[in-house]
């Protein structure tokens, strides 16, 4: 070889994976983009595939291969650190040339350290889930909800798009207010507002329910995006109660200021859930420096190098996330 | 042959399906149970064998056969009366002997017909799932929620269940109260409290999420009862909503005096939910008459009855009723 080891960081998520290839110096040197990469929800095979598209594509513009690489730090849900059976990953990596190490971390540290080096601080993530984190040590070490979309995951995407169309059959039914929501979900299965069935219910209203039985349950935060249009009250107070969720959610891991890293859809946005957000928040926020991240892509890389035995700094972070910006 | 002709009424459910024969002298001379019935749920060909289950036994005590049937009404949810499809039960029901005309009608409809022979009317039904109608002209005329366990189902079984497994995980997860309920989940599920798992999170909330993911949505709805062990705020408070929403879902199709019949479980037992029902609907209780029903079966005869012919009443329903009951 007569290179220095690389470390590859993989942010395999449910519906992609990225992943960056970073050398001691904490400069990146590729980055790939994958198909689903979580093998509790893709299933191990197609898991694999996804992230070896990405490590694949982040090796290509150094012309490097798996056997330079010394660590891989695969970061996702439902995954900690040492704890998995990890040979759906493993064996598919040593038929490619890795002789290196494979650890697994949360896809929530991952997400803290693209917006932070601090050893102590806080992440608060919004995408189709949603949980917040207090990170000391460098590990989780206390984390609220982040429970899935039937027992919590409140203020997430799922969970507003669960109120989008709750709200929607609520005003189908003439038992909640009327919504523009309502259009809105219609359009988006393609159902015509209709007449009467001579059920008791509209024919609308049952071709709804149909169509969204007929989803798996975690699609239903495709309607989310709806509730972001302004000037309905009803997709407003579904908004600004995400964000107070969101806000007790933070609450319940705070201990003392640190820096925020905020991560996924539904926060980084300007607008009422963030607003609301803060509001909720109130005092509690001081002491808090809120950061935006886009995903954990940086942080997994970040992990690598900490994997791989390299001093990781706020100036590391700055110099992975400056190197990988060439490639995105 | 050389007999009146018989009626068949048949209530086939998620979990269970009965069948009643009935003669044009509103008698009941047969009772027989069979497995799950819905073809929605079960898949077709499961659902007839338990429908044909039901009516095989039905007919043993008279030793009629299906030759002798000119009409089975079959109630369930999902079915409309004259839309489906139904030919994946009256194939099965014609290899038996079966010319006569085969019905469907919908399951609340049924239930309303057990306690009720007026063609106007209100039904209120929470067992796994909740709703209500209006009944007038013999037919349901409105309908509020029965809109399913994703979607409503408020106060519902299910419901209660899903707020008894939040309400655990909230108060594992710190970010709810205490709650005696989480005993009770731990031990239906057969998972000790545990300490610490190292990942921010308790071993038995891992555990607690797990199980529960591992679980048909639906299945939750076996946690209700545990809502009803007294003597904890948290179930307490759950009960309350329950009996609110059942009411605010019965007060969306009033107009005017009628009969109101209960069915269902979570309505059918004095208590918390029947309290704040009854509370929440205040004044809009008089001129109801609440009557509790078990099933839909003694109102799939009636609609049998109906649909063979036969002029309706409280009479028959009363008849029919105390006949059946010599075979239950």
């Amino acid at each position: 070889m007569g290179h220095d080891a690389l470390m590859l960081g993989v942010d395999a998520g449910g519906t992609s994976t990225r992943a960056v290839l970073v050398t001691g110096q904490c400069e990146c040197i590729g980055f790939g983009a994958g198909g689903r990469g979580n093998p509790i929800s893709a299933g191990p095979d197609a898991a694999a595939d996804g992230v070896l598209d990405a490590v694949s594509r982040a090796l290509a513009p150094s012309g490097r291969t798996l056997a330079d690489v010394s660590v891989i730090v695969a970061a996702m849900a439902g995954h900690t650190a040492g704890k998995e059976a990890n040979t759906w990953l493993l064996d598919r990596l040593a038929v490619e040339g890795f002789a290196g190490r494979l650890v697994f971390e949360s896809d929530i540290l991952a997400m803290y350290s693209s917006g932070a080096a601090e050893a102590f601080g806080y992440a608060v993530v919004a995408g189709t889930g949603a949980s917040a984190v207090r990170v000391s040590g460098g590990v989780v070490e206390a984390s609220s909800d982040g429970l899935g979309w039937l027992l919590g995951d409140r203020g997430s995407g799922f969970w507003i798009g669960h109120r989008v169309v709750r709200a929607v059959v609520r005003d189908l039914d003439h038992s909640g207010p009327a919504t523009e929501l309502t259009g809105g979900v219609l359009d988006q299965l393609g159902i015509a507002s209709g007449a009467a069935a001579g059920t008791g219910r509209s024919r609308s209203l049952e071709q709804v329910v149909q169509a969204l039985y007929a989803m798996r349950p975690i699609e239903i935060a495709a309607f989310a995006p709806l509730a972001f249009m302004p000037g309905d009250a009803v997709a407003e107070s579904i908004l600004r109660r995400a964000g107070e969720h969101l806000a007790d959610s933070l609450v319940a891991v705070l201990r003392g200021p640190g820096p925020l890293v905020v991560g996924g859809s539904v926060l980084s946005r300007a607008g009422l859930v963030r607003d609301a957000f803060l509001e909720r928040l109130g005092d509690a926020a001081d002491g808090l420096a809120p950061r935006p991240v886009a995903d954990g892509v940086v942080g997994a890389g970040l992990l690598a190098l900490r994997a791989g035995g390299v001093q990781i700094s706020s100036a590391a972070l700055e110099r992975l996330s400056e190197t990988l910006a060439r490639f995105r």
